[in-house]
């Protein structure tokens, strides 16, 4: 082993334009700097607490039981399928990207029956094939993935949760990459158990997974409970259904933890839960419709940019992620040497791609605090030095000027 | 819903001296104010391989596969478990507190086949227990804690390795509680994998598991490798073994995630990631053995102090744990209003305690940032003043004496 000391974290100022994680708003990176408390601390449970009713508001829902799994947006998803989906189940999941195809591939290793909606990438699923979807193999638990990054579409989910409901139906949804930039209407649109992260339009660091439950779901997940033997109480009583095959993702007990029986689980993430409440707390100061808003004039600049410098949009219009747009890659142009020149020269960031996308489009993201008018004319300007520098022909200067006249400028 | 807008994160300023989690150093919280990164971007993939080479030095091994799981402290002991243990294996498990009744709730759930080796609160296994116990059950997998903080009581792991070498059993130890403040001699011992948390001697926040595997559990658990179709190359095979029945916590998917591959997984949680480097860096600079024994100078001052005040400590001296220290909360005084007024009177906060134990003892820790002369007299102050109040009687200031003079002062 060598003797190194490495230097203080450091990072370079690079404005994160991709799918995400992107840059963090400073005020929650400063709420991270706050110290420690004890877990059970009366203000550490009332900080819980406000955290709770504070992503009720980001998860547009009632639903009580609305809280954080301690783990990346990845152990979010698990802890939904875990937990709501017993071994021999059946699942129908649509799949219309790559996070489509890893609800599968978590679902898999649960045991569940799994059957599948195949929608080809760029494309989303209309109810009609939903409910022929449902009909067809007549599923327990419905899961879907609202915007998939991988694609850069939304699944519309209106309707989606009473015909669940109409069908008997179990819901998830992963709401991801579209929390905090889109409205993710889980009450609106009935869906039973929606998860999501911080590190795309909520402006936080990856790391800690908001999730909301309604109380349907919840009946079920506590029919499967089962409490620790160390920290067994006279009060506590098992469910009857199938236990949970995770301890760590057991939505049972991390209900029970931020519940008021505050049944001892893991160690919350002190930090994260800071970073997670003031996420939230900025949300609820600008405003939902506000918020959403901001995302969809920065989407509508960077398309209005990107078609000016002749480059042709992946997917649908009807149906694009208003913070993250997928553009193809021009034939004559190196998607690697432009990414290269734009964070080299500018440190600014645009996404690559993966599986059939990968080498033919760039994902470039304006998500939460980047979500602006300044950042997205920026990248702009990058994106046509680059392709500028590359060969690629276009009108100088067009790139910016559309985003301004999109902005109204 | 309300409309509250509730403030900005402003905790007190408590001193934790329980069983954890703990301050953070100051470093480390300021570590997590940098901004975020791309998560393939070259400075956080060399922020990653510094973060493995540091925690190769905290663990003591060459360990090539020394990572963090993304959750906390139990995150890694289920990643551990479920990534070594197949279903139907045998899996011994040695139990003598709370945490290791937490290894049975998480094997079971698993489909492990379980024995166990169960001790006394407050004891430790000898050796020959444990060989008696491989022998007469043969398990494949043996688990243990090292520090059980419930007992305060630590497990001598010297021929622990050897042992299970011997009988072909892998290994696994729970290092959370000692991580930082004891040895946890990883290479020495010849455990296989053992994984920690940071919020007890690392000086850190809950919410990062540092892990590290040895080769040949690196091998048994490549040997259930499970590529995702989403990201599946030509180059990525499969393995033979029982498939991993958790996609988050599957070991081989963050091995592949941490290597030069960068198989993506979850999206590396960046400000945890920074929280981890840093305590570690504090940790190597100070030096492991001069930590040790800061840790161990406050556990013997800690203890003389508690004894000169007529207190009586839970276990035995030769097993005690030398960053957190149970006492017997005398039989006249009630011991949450004694918690109650240092935390309320001082903005100290002393350790309750689990399951037979409850009641009957405090836990008192000095770990990480709090391992420090200044804030183990002012706990003794503290608690010297609450037992007056409650009427236990002792010569007042007895135990910050008994305590510096422990300290040579």
């Amino acid at each position: 082993m060598t003797q190194t000391f490495y230097g203080q974290i450091n990072p370079p100022a690079r404005l994160l334009m991709g799918p995400g994680p992107v840059n963090a708003h400073p005020r929650v990176l400063r709420a991270m700097a706050a110290d420690m408390l004890g877990q059970f601390d009366p203000e550490m449970t009332e900080y819980m607490n406000q955290t709770m009713d504070l992503y009720r508001r980001v998860f547009m829902t009632k639903n009580r039981w609305t809280m954080l799994v301690d783990g990346t947006a990845r152990a979010g998803i698990e802890a939904a399928l875990v937990s709501l989906v017993e071994p021999g189940m059946k699942l129908l999941i649509v799949r219309a990207g790559r996070f489509g195809l890893l609800l599968s591939e978590i679902a898999t290793r649960i045991g569940a029956e799994i059957a599948t909606l195949d929608i080809p990438w760029g494309e989303v699923a209309t109810l009609e094939q939903i409910e022929g979807a449902i009909k067809t193999h007549r599923p327990q638990v419905l899961a879907c993935i609202h915007g998939d990054t991988s694609t850069t579409m939304a699944q519309p989910l209106d309707g989606v949760g009473a015909l669940c409901r109409e069908y008997d139906v179990l819901s998830y949804v992963d709401a991801t990459a579209t929390l905090g930039g889109m409205a993710v209407a889980t009450d609106h649109w009935g869906i039973d158990v929606v998860s999501g992260g911080l590190q795309k339009c909520m402006g936080g660091p990856p790391g800690s997974a908001p999730i909301t439950i309604s109380d349907r779901a919840a009946a079920h997940i506590f029919a499967r409970r089962h409490v620790e033997a160390g920290i067994r109480g006279a009060d506590t009583t098992d469910g009857v259904r199938a236990r949970i095959p995770s301890n760590y993702l057991d939505l049972a007990m991390i209900m029970d933890y931020w519940s008021e029986k505050r049944l001892n689980h893991h160690t919350e993430a002190t930090s994260m839960l800071y970073a997670a409440r003031e996420a939230a707390r900025i949300m609820v100061e600008e405003g939902l419709e506000a918020r959403f808003a901001r995302h969809a004039s920065a989407s509508k600049a960077m398309c209005a940019g990107l078609r000016a410098m002749g480059l042709d949009l992946f997917g649908s219009d009807a149906h694009r992620m208003t913070n993250v747009t997928g553009v193809y890659i021009p034939a004559s142009v190196d998607g690697e040497r432009v990414r290269a020149r734009m964070r080299n020269d500018f440190e600014i960031e645009i996404g690559t791609a993966f599986g059939p996308l990968q080498g033919r489009i760039w994902r470039i993201g304006a998500m939460g605090y980047n979500a602006e008018k300044s950042k997205v004319l920026l990248t702009l300007g990058a994106l046509e030095a680059a392709l500028r520098a590359e060969g690629h022909h276009f009108v100088a200067g067009a790139g910016v000027d559309a985003a301004l006249a999109a902005y109204g400028a």
